[in-house]
């Protein structure tokens, strides 16, 4: 039976998983990843691999593995940037191949083997048409276009977070654009939305917190709250009119929506297909949303997933 | 010697080539193209291939067709509805191959194929990631990733004319939408920027045209009229930041705009590109920007080429 291991490189924890090439998770494994040491870190994941399979009884020669990492992959394999590992110029599937003879390794940008994950064994399974997006600290995104990810000839497919959905906004993004979809529907942006009522006085119950955070945005909209509900309708409308532009560039069959702020659950839908809507008139056949179901092992299901197109 | 015919059906014209496998154009023709009648339509294709066929010695059983039609095309190949051609719910490959004994057939929607034209034969040529937007009345697009046309689940990959870049327009795009992208920068967008602007009383030069055309606009502003200027950086501003977007998606290597407009020359691009890259500043990684090469003929290029991946 193949097996494949599923790496996910995060700022602060390295996921690692053993399946079979069927999906199944077998066994997975965690450590603290190192900073600034891309010597040390796969070394570990050598290390980790090794014995994850011997642990289950699995012959590592013949396996093949998959690297997610926090940061654009170039279409030649190599992490230009990642810094949150402070690790700069890797190429991360040949430090990986040099250190375990016999295996082959793919490696690719976290959101985009994140949106694999989803399409394996996830919210999407069995889609090859989609968008995802992950609306963490920022606006992550990954693009699917009949079964194949586009990742673009820069590594820069799927960075939705930036697409300007604002035009006349004062403040710049961390990218130094103005108006980026990140800076309203991101959790940092949704708390900004939130931010900017209080300090327009209409915030309602949300200017009684001490720190305004997009979960409690949500928690008071769904608690009823009317001025939490225009804030959240707000972010939401701005997600929706990026989405839709993102939808008539590639008309997928569905858009997953992943993140930490995804755990708003169904609300958070009831308030984005609307706006989406709204932005999308040239046609009444709209993708259907979804939440994305692996939550955080999304980039571990991905890269398994990588890994078994190499066998 | 292998050959392929590429026909492309324009609401007036049908264009037909007759091409050697390596892109070279060996004879065209081209006829009126009937109304609201799918069978003389076809017929009329039919009869026109075998004869060109004839005429060049060239035996039609074997060689492969392609045909650009005038309207979303579905991933089953049919043509839902062309309303300049008054037909519905025809499947166009389906029709010719019934009438050419021996021919196989592909279909496609017009800027995806004159996409696939211009990579193929035109301004792209050798290019496999591109997107490719049509300054005509209104806007069409096309969009490729790793050599393949994202054409989408319905056939609407590539509608970029509608992507929302103003969301505070007050006027309805003709697809019911506020703010569209093609009205704004298509042929008539920018004549209706330039008339906003006369109506404002800002119009200079243009206050004294009796029509305003978007070609009148290029004009006066290369010769160095201020206020045509202005209307005409307004309207490559909404093309770039809805261009951005774009590029944010897939991460092309170049953008091709062609239609009417991109006759305006360099001089568009002089304006477009520094709009661009307003929008676009997570990277300094930008795609080329050229002016499309082959006209009126990239759907009959491009149709030729659809039909070679059938050989």
């Amino acid at each position: 039976m193949r097996h494949v291991i599923g790496i996910d490189i995060g700022g602060t924890t390295v996921k690692l998983g053993l399946f079979t090439a069927e999906g199944t998770l077998v066994s997975s494994t965690s450590f603290k990843t190192p900073y600034g040491d891309a010597a040390a870190l796969f070394d570990l994941i050598a290390e980790h691999c090794a014995k994850i399979a011997a642990e289950n009884g699995v012959a590592l020669e013949g396996c093949a593995a998959g690297i997610s990492v926090p940061g654009p992959v170039t279409a030649d394999g190599m992490l230009e940037k990642a810094v949150n590992l402070g690790i700069y110029g890797v190429w991360p599937a040949k430090e990986l191949e040099m250190r375990l003879s016999g295996v082959r390794v793919a490696a690719g940008n976290d959101a985009n083997y994140a949106a694999l994950g989803e399409l394996w064994q996830g919210a999407g399974k069995g889609c090859g048409d989609a968008v995802f997006a992950i609306l963490g600290t920022g606006i992550g995104g990954a693009v699917i276009s009949g079964g194949r990810l586009i990742s673009g000839v820069h590594g820069l497919g799927g960075e939705l977070g930036h697409i300007c959905v604002e035009p006349d906004e004062p403040e710049a993004c961390g990218c130094g654009g103005h108006g980026c979809m990140e800076q309203y529907a991101s959790a940092t942006g949704i708390a900004r939305v939130a931010n900017r009522a209080v300090a327009a006085g209409c915030g309602g119950a949300l200017a009684e917190l001490p720190e305004i955070t997009a979960k409690e945005v949500f928690d008071l909209a769904k608690a009823g709250d009317k001025a939490a509900l225009v804030c959240a309708r707000k972010s939401m409308d701005y997600l929706g009119r990026g989405l839709a532009g993102v939808c008539y560039v590639t008309d997928p069959e569905i858009v997953i929506i992943g993140g930490g702020v995804s755990m708003a659950g169904e609300f958070l839908l009831e308030l984005l297909v609307p706006s989406f809507k709204k932005y999308a008139k040239l046609s009444d056949k709209h993708p259907r949303f979804v939440l994305a179901g692996l939550g955080g092992s999304a980039g571990m299901y991905g890269s398994a997933k990588a890994a078994l197109d190499l066998l």
